[in-house]
């Protein structure tokens, strides 16, 4: 299959003692410059579909629009790579701003690490939706069963929106940050609502991949991969559950337990 | 155990059907802001073990520095997590600079894409070493075997700085680009060639992961998983052995097979 997201290519195969020549399926890895008012804002590789939330999704993570109404053009040149966006109230966008790390001692907790533009948009989640067991395990095989371009070329992740019955939208990356700004730049064009939903993912739940999934006002994410520290610490003080190593029926969780049905009243001591 | 590496902490496993409280290891995830002649430069996520590796690597493969001699003072305060470098000249780091995007048609191929320090540092491999299959598949053993973190944690990755028959030094960390960096700086301060080493490595081969190896002046890399197209486009350019899903016994060639013994003669041919 040729398509944006895979691409044949001509490879030499070792196995049983010896080699073959075959044809093998390569992840593709598409390098996009965003330009914002005429300004060259960031360059990204990703997976080359679904460019326009990628962009609006990517920009909403990055603190520049909090809904889509903000952006008044946006035209993505899939041939030479490049997205322009033209928004409605220009900006000057200060880019040593938003690199500045920002280090508080917030809630009295030891060390905690946002950037700027994190502290401008990450959510402390108050309502979001309670889910069964059956509904965690079902969710995540459903996310495995859509996957078949990472089994494929063994370079994609995916992730999911989900109500906790069933998947509302899949997107895929070779970039994990990439997939959830696909998924949030779909829901600031359709104006979903997020408090109740739930991200499935394949990929590590890393600082930035948490930050994200708060920013979208998400108040859950169930992973197949292992979590982070840093990571666990954002999500206990931003009221996120993190469900990970879902795999068949096994997976842990790490924080915030009571959103899980049999786990109303637990809690979880968490240092940090 | 507590480490730098992970650190252990309450979490709620469902398994056979019930819930229970353990102590589990999560891999540590530490931001440390690299501040360069009293300019912040640039933050990132990190293991926190070789620091100093890691700032060094990191600056030469930005194209800040090229040998550690530029490098006149390094501190690196691991409580607050920042790293404080004097350059022998300075210089005004010119951020705009070093985020443009250049994109050529160079060697008459189609669309190639570099950042401009990536111009400046990305190296073609002319000579590099030999290697046998055997050779391959036991250091893709001796990596996994010192990979016990990664097996505590699921969130680690793996680097190895290798000759054709044993690892020189293993770097690991949270973040694929960061273990290639503290291999890099570990090579510049203490002066080692290259141009005859291996690199293998736990993590998928993207663009970023392929000019890094470029930069060091390394010829192969040999990965558990596996490749994306812009990487093997950069490879084929320039003239680095690309050898993926290495897994026992089995493993692809995926560019420049004649560095490996009984492919001589062979070429692929690639569609860029």
């Amino acid at each position: 299959m040729e398509s944006f997201v895979m691409r044949r290519q001509n490879i030499i195969k070792y196995r049983g003692n010896h080699f073959e020549e075959v044809d093998d399926e390569i992840a593709v890895e598409f390098p996009l410059t965003i330009v914002v008012d005429g300004q060259e804002f960031a360059t990204m590789v990703c997976t080359p579909t679904h460019l326009e939330e990628l962009v609006i999704g990517f920009l909403a993570s990055e603190g520049i629009i909090r809904s889509s109404k903000e952006i008044k053009a946006i035209a993505v040149d899939e041939h030479r790579g490049f997205a322009y966006v033209e928004l409605v109230t220009k900006q000057s966008i200060q880019k040593e701003f938003y690199a500045k790390r920002f280090i508080g001692s917030c809630c009295g907790k030891s060390r905690q690490f946002y950037f700027y533009n994190d502290m401008k948009t990450a959510k402390t989640i108050v309502h979001s939706t309670n889910i069964r067991v059956e509904q965690c395990i079902r969710l995540m095989q459903l996310l495995q069963e859509q996957s078949t371009d990472f089994q494929a070329t063994g370079g994609i992740h995916n992730a999911a929106l989900c109500t906790p019955n069933e998947l509302v939208i899949v997107r895929s990356d070779i970039g994990r940050h990439n997939a959830l700004d696909k998924i949030y730049g779909y829901c600031l064009q359709q104006g979903l609502p997020l408090s109740d939903k739930v991200i499935a993912f394949s990929g590590r739940v890393s600082s930035e991949v948490l930050l994200k999934v708060s920013k979208m006002g998400i108040g859950m994410i169930l992973s197949k991969s292992a979590p982070t520290t840093l990571a666990l610490e954002l999500a206990n003080d931003l009221g996120i559950t993190v469900v990970g190593f879902l795999r068949g029926h096994t997976f842990n969780v790490y924080t915030h337990p009571n959103k899980i049905a049999g786990l109303e009243e637990k809690t979880l001591q968490f240092d940090n």
